[in-house]
């Protein structure tokens, strides 16, 4: 079978069975699905949109598409310290996407559900004349009155991030063919790290009881903590030598220095970007062996309304090129 | 501002506001928002996507494009017996929309959701090559363990419907200029009926502990009542002569007596379709007045099956074109 298959087929082939586990989702079969909190939990809920040619290339493999659209929500559950509970995909599908199409991507999506402990629960599928257009909406569990929000950066907080900090960014410039002096192993790394962002589910619910405010970096590392000050009216100073670096990003960066400002603005990292008070800090070793997630003080939260970027030299840094704002 | 606006000002302009009434929308300015259903209570979740140029035209309105998207799931939170809580958004946005687009768009959600009880709490606006498209997802409440459902329709139940089948249908022909012997008025009413179909909210929660199963008619009265058959495993049997007709749908049957396979198999009707026990039936003159919606017997459950449709001299009645299926 090469061909489309109509909505119902669609539905029983691929979707129904990722419902499985989920009994509340009648096989998606019904109008709705019916969920149930746990006692004392609430639910987080999340949407994201991708749409072919502005998300992600119309030469993606559907196994690609499928991880970062949950992945991307998923990170948006990991920032508010969420347990993934259940999601639904609206597809809007043009012509072209074929049932093996529908078989790749819905086998990631079975593969993913697994790993990180999310359900299919419903959604929508319609054609369109226009680009694969893609929303999902997730939802999660936190303790009620819990939950990690953006609004809680207090002054003389240390500023820290998962992970290593570009390396989506960059990633999209391999994919674009636009960074292209790297070794293959770099290159593929880069690559992997923009099409499969590993959201910091587990970092998010240890984080809980420990941060001031979180936010997962979508926008890029600037800009999000731009987010973060604007909404807890507080500064931050930040410095260049201390961004955590995957090998790949580096080798990359010292090629081409100006590479530093889409590490800085680039976005696509899904890292967490969270603040805690100094106390926090001897809690890291212990933590990073938990969360098997590596963490990493950049700056302080300060009570000037800005954001002050500091280079190697102790200098204060303007970026080169646009692609954020200084909020 | 005839431009198109940034997704950062169409949130805080037109979006936002809407988020208002929600304290865990956080104004949409946090990665997710926090909903906590009232104790006892479980959440109805049904997504709905519609595209430009295929679920609406080009010419619409933003305003009854927002109506219908907001109504179309609405309608599923009515036939589970849900009561409207919160909904997201996702749109994604071609170049031609502009600022006033979105002021219409955003104001007729303002209006539906004080009408329906329902608040926005988060989404995504992005950008699209293609035509607009919007993808909601609503979530309403209900008693846990309690809601609505297709398959526990009973042999012997009687068939009901609320309101009037098959305006919907015959409407999206007015609009495509494709019926357009009616009065004004007639027209006027099946384009209304068309573009703002009225979810019967009221209607599902009096059914709760009334009917045995319930399902809105989107698909079409005949695919819809097989719906309801195939989860409940049994059969039907429905009456043309029983079918209520708005005076606008009679009028344009008695010109072309064709169209009742519109009528039958169109869809877009969002009215409840329900089985219930004969019991059911002295409560519907209290049950009409106090949810302002015409109630009517069209047939019964049956134990083979099938769905067999009688024409108004007791004959069985074959559909003349094809748009519906017998299950």
């Amino acid at each position: 079978m090469t061909n489309r298959p109509s909505e119902f087929d669609l539905i029983a082939t691929y979707f129904a069975p990722l419902s499985a586990s989920e009994p509340g989702a009648f096989q998606l079969s019904d109008d709705a699905a019916i969920v149930t909190p746990p006692p004392g939990q609430s639910l987080v809920v999340t949407t994201d949109a991708l749409v072919e040619g502005v998300h992600f290339l119309s030469s993606d493999a559907p196994e690609d598409i499928a991880a970062k659209l949950l992945r991307v929500s998923l990170s948006d559950l990991a920032s508010m310290g969420a347990r993934p509970a259940s999601y639904s995909l609206a597809i809007a599908v043009p012509a072209g996407i074929t049932s093996e199409w529908f078989k790749a991507f819905s086998q990631n999506l079975a593969e993913d559900q697994q790993e990180f402990a999310i359900t299919l629960i419903g959604g929508d599928t319609v054609s369109t004349t226009g680009p694969l257009t893609l929303s999902l909406n997730a939802m999660g569990f936190v303790e009620t009155g819990n939950g990690l929000r953006r609004n809680g950066a207090q002054i003389g907080d240390d500023i820290w991030v998962s992970g290593t900090i570009g390396d989506g960014a960059l990633g999209l410039l391999v994919a674009k063919a636009e960074l292209t002096d790297l070794k293959s192993s770099q290159s593929d790394y880069l690559l992997s790290r923009y099409r499969r962002p590993e959201p910091r589910l587990k970092l998010g619910l240890e984080l809980l009881d420990r941060a001031h405010a979180a936010i997962d970096i979508s926008d890029g590392l600037i800009a999000d903590l731009g987010h973060i000050c604007e909404t807890s009216t507080v500064g931050a100073e930040i410095n260049i030598a201390d961004l955590p670096l995957s090998d790949a990003a580096a080798a990359a960066l010292s090629r081409e220095p100006d590479l530093i400002d889409l590490v800085l603005g680039g976005g696509d990292d899904y890292e967490l970007l969270f603040t805690a008070p100094s106390s926090f800090e001897p809690d890291v070793p212990s933590l990073k062996k938990r969360t098997e997630t590596s963490l990493t003080k950049i700056g302080s939260i300060t009570d000037t309304p800005s954001i002050r970027i500091f280079d190697q030299n102790g200098g204060e840094y303007s970026p080169v090129k646009k692609g954020f704002t200084h909020f």
